[in-house]
């Protein structure tokens, strides 16, 4: 069984290190690639994409997976290797269960979808993209249906970035989140809005980086495996445990763009460096989920980083840097300015409070769809409708409304967005458990101590990487199942003193 | 046939792709990856390459050239399509011969001996690389018997980086070159030596580089489809015809390093981008040896880059640059100093001069290695009387004697040295062609204009890849074989101006 185990794991390692070659061109390509190298580098991608498939897909890898599960059943449950045979036989049994008449013609559509995307945005031209779109949900219901059994048709979807969680229940979890921000948001935003405007000034870009990277080293980002470059749009990306990196853009009339979007991708960086080195190179490696994920950089960027604890610590420091920018500038109203609650129309610019009011009704659009009560037309006027009613606002156009994101246009209908939401939730439960087992972390964090939270997340999230379903990690963490308390919580607690409500 | 043709086309992508993808994550580990990721990288590349190897060598190409020949003999000999099938099937041939068994034993040893070397040169401890070394040397005669019925033991060695080439026939040229060189050496360093204090005053690092960048330029080295990055040893690396990366040092107290780097790395990648589009992704893309290779790079570091009529032109400029360092020192001295000439130990610092003594040394203790009239035993006292005869000098240790290089600790004895003398040689060939075609060029040099000699290289040398093999390409852009003739004449017109001889 050894010589099994270790020709399973060669092959693996063979498949991981073709996706960790595919992610170096990926972070080239949005960092450093020249306009020229365009063609070719989405040719080698996709090289290097299907050669990792047909690898993972060989029957081999299908063979030593059925000699090896006798062997794995009578394995301690904790046991990494009967970790291992579980996950890779659920990744196994995904891909080979998808057609590969279905994969050319989903990465066809999606890519020619993506590129009429770029145009019918500006443009403002929902009906060039609908037909296509239909397409798109048409081929999402066709991958679910290689799962038959499901419980809601959206659930294969949903498996792929948040495994195991399944539709219904992340609704009964949403909804109940939506009874509670909703009044929120109302509350707050009929107080005086926050001033932040000292985070618009003119602040150069250097020392905004430089800024951005001390914090994340405090935190314990390790630089020594890892790095940030610039890009448009931030990513953290992993090439080996030993080597995860981070990008960042800056803008030099606002402070809050850099300096979060680093804590926010130290967050996800700082999990993937954590993960168990035993792990490297398997398909345990990497964080779990995009759930788990998003709390980790949530947890750094918000939980952590928008605290005023934090700022205790570090306003100082931030003033040493831009005397000028922020002279006559006290913690209080630069506390208020970072966590400015707004009704606004973007997700991506949205504050800790709104923002899952725009997930949440992403999330109920791609099940409506799924389920067939509807349709791609009409999908323009709903999605204003759920702005209205949630946030209380509508966008003049569809730019700002059903064309604002990449997601359906450059993927599946699906699974896109409800692990924003998910990660929010998880990041305060998990911030929850870890205060109960350290009372001591805010002090330490107002101090610019970092040390107790991380080893914490470290030894009860991160080393685990991709070892514990998502809410079989929450039941082990929190000892019980995903709920929405402590984060309602933390929001109730934070904006009530903020808006005095 | 088409359809093979198509088949073995979207083979060779396939393989070309994987070459490129491990192009990509070797430059990023010479230039921006973190110590951490050293491991990981190793064994990702080392998969890229087990992958490509076993795609190429795979008998499914063997048959489609099996099938394919007989067509091919039927094309226009200058046919594209039947020198990629001669081509690869020359490829296909050397790397199925050459047993698994061996390639794994040498790529193990050589690993080896790599990081036994990176010990035994800084101290000065040549004995303890011995008996690797005579591995090395068996290894490399084991390779040359894969090829039965060479001329010399060195042929087969030799093909890989300058195919096509013969010991024979580059032993025959270089010996005409020795007796050509040690005399010109030797008038020349009888004299006085020429002042290059005014390269070693304190030069700003970002300007250096801002100037080279400006050269390259005006060259047309195309930044659209390349770009200059930071590293150890400079080198230039090609991912795809449309993007061609060069990359550089920067000496604060040395001027003419990071210059003549990018200069010279320039000339290589305006060599790879210079290649037809149609070649992209097959084994015509690329340069077709080292030495075709190194004539470009040194034609724009040497013949153009250190010639009297560029600096009549960029002087001005550079000393617009850094008025202060170059306050007094007037354009020849300049000039001088840029080609000071004089006997040293490291082939790496050497001068246009003396470089190819260094060079054909070594060359010659290589086939003397193979021929067994040298032992390895006795390469170090060989190392330093042939440092005496031709340099007239001698190292103090085997630190800048026999452990000075990498290549022989790195790689196989044989093959490893002649391109860089090849080059020179084809450097003066090639130019002296262009200027029969455009006797303009010299006066556009003067004046910052090189299109007329870039169009001239494309057209001739560039677009053509590994079509031609290097002495058929000789002889189709000179009209003769490769000579030294031109390249005796323009060291004896430059140097004796220079020196007054």
């Amino acid at each position: 069984m050894e010589n099994k185990l270790k020709e399973l794991k060669t092959r693996l390692a063979e498949v991981s290190d073709l996706g960790a070659a595919g992610a170096v061109l990926g972070w080239d390509q949005a960092t450093y690639m020249p306009p020229g190298g365009a063609s070719a580098r989405g040719r080698q991608m996709a090289t290097l994409g299907s050669i990792a498939q047909a690898k993972f897909t060989d029957a081999a890898i299908g063979h030593l997976l059925d000699e090896l599960e006798p062997w794995a059943a009578q394995q301690p449950a904790d046991s990494d290797d009967a970790a291992l045979i579980r996950k890779t036989r659920k990744d196994y049994d995904k891909q080979v269960k998808v057609s590969a008449d279905w994969v050319s013609r989903a990465n066809l559509h999606i890519a020619e979808t993506y590129q009429a995307w770029t145009e019918a945005r500006p443009a403002n031209d929902f009906k060039s993209v609908q037909d296509a779109l239909k397409v798109t949900l048409d081929l999402s219901r066709e991958y679910a249906d290689f799962f038959p059994g499901y419980e809601h048709i959206a659930d294969p979807l949903i498996d792929g970035p948040d495994p195991g969680m399944k539709a219904a229940s992340i609704r009964s979890v949403f909804s109940e989140l939506r009874n509670e921000l909703v009044p929120l948001v109302q509350a707050i935003t009929s107080q005086k809005e926050a001033d932040d405007s000292s985070l618009r000034k003119s602040y150069p870009e250097k020392k905004q980086l430089d800024f951005g990277i001390e914090v994340a080293k405090d935190y314990g980002y390790d630089f020594n495996r890892g790095r940030q470059d610039m890009t448009h749009h931030p990513f953290c990306t992993t090439f080996s445990i030993t080597d995860v990196r981070i990008t960042t853009r800056v803008q030099r009339k606002y402070l809050a763009d850099a300096l979060f979007s680093t804590l926010h991708e130290a967050g996800h960086a700082m999990y993937e460096q954590g993960v168990n080195m035993a792990y490297e190179a398997t398909p345990l490696a990497g964080g779990v989920s995009s759930g788990v994920h998003e709390s980790q950089s949530r947890t750094w960027e918000n939980i952590v980083g928008r605290s005023r604890g934090f700022w205790e610590h570090y306003y100082p420091k931030l003033k040493a840097a831009f005397p000028t920018q922020l002279k006559g500038v006290g913690l209080d109203k630069f506390y208020r300015a970072i966590n400015k609650v707004e009704r606004s129309l973007i997700r991506t610019d949205a504050d800790e409070v709104t923002y899952n009011l725009h997930v949440m009704l992403r999330f109920d659009l791609e099940l409506q769809l799924l389920e067939g009560s509807l349709e791609i037309k009409d999908l323009p006027e709903a999605w204003h409708a759920r702005y209205k009613s949630d946030l209380g606002i509508q966008a003049p156009s569809d730019v700002d409304g059903v064309l604002q994101d990449v997601h359906w246009y450059g993927g599946l209908i699906g699974g896109a967005f409800q692990g924003y939401t998910l990660g929010n939730i998880m990041s305060a439960l998990f911030y929850d458990a870890a205060l109960k087992a350290h009372p001591s972390i805010p002090g330490e964090i107002s101090k610019g101590e970092f040390d107790t939270l991380h080893t914490w997340l470290r030894e009860n999230i991160y080393q685990y990487g991709s070892k514990y379903e998502p809410d079989d990690l929450i039941q082990r963490v929190t000892g019980g199942p995903l709920r929405i308390a402590p984060y309602i919580k933390y929001l109730r607690t934070k904006y009530g003193e903020l808006y005095k409500l």
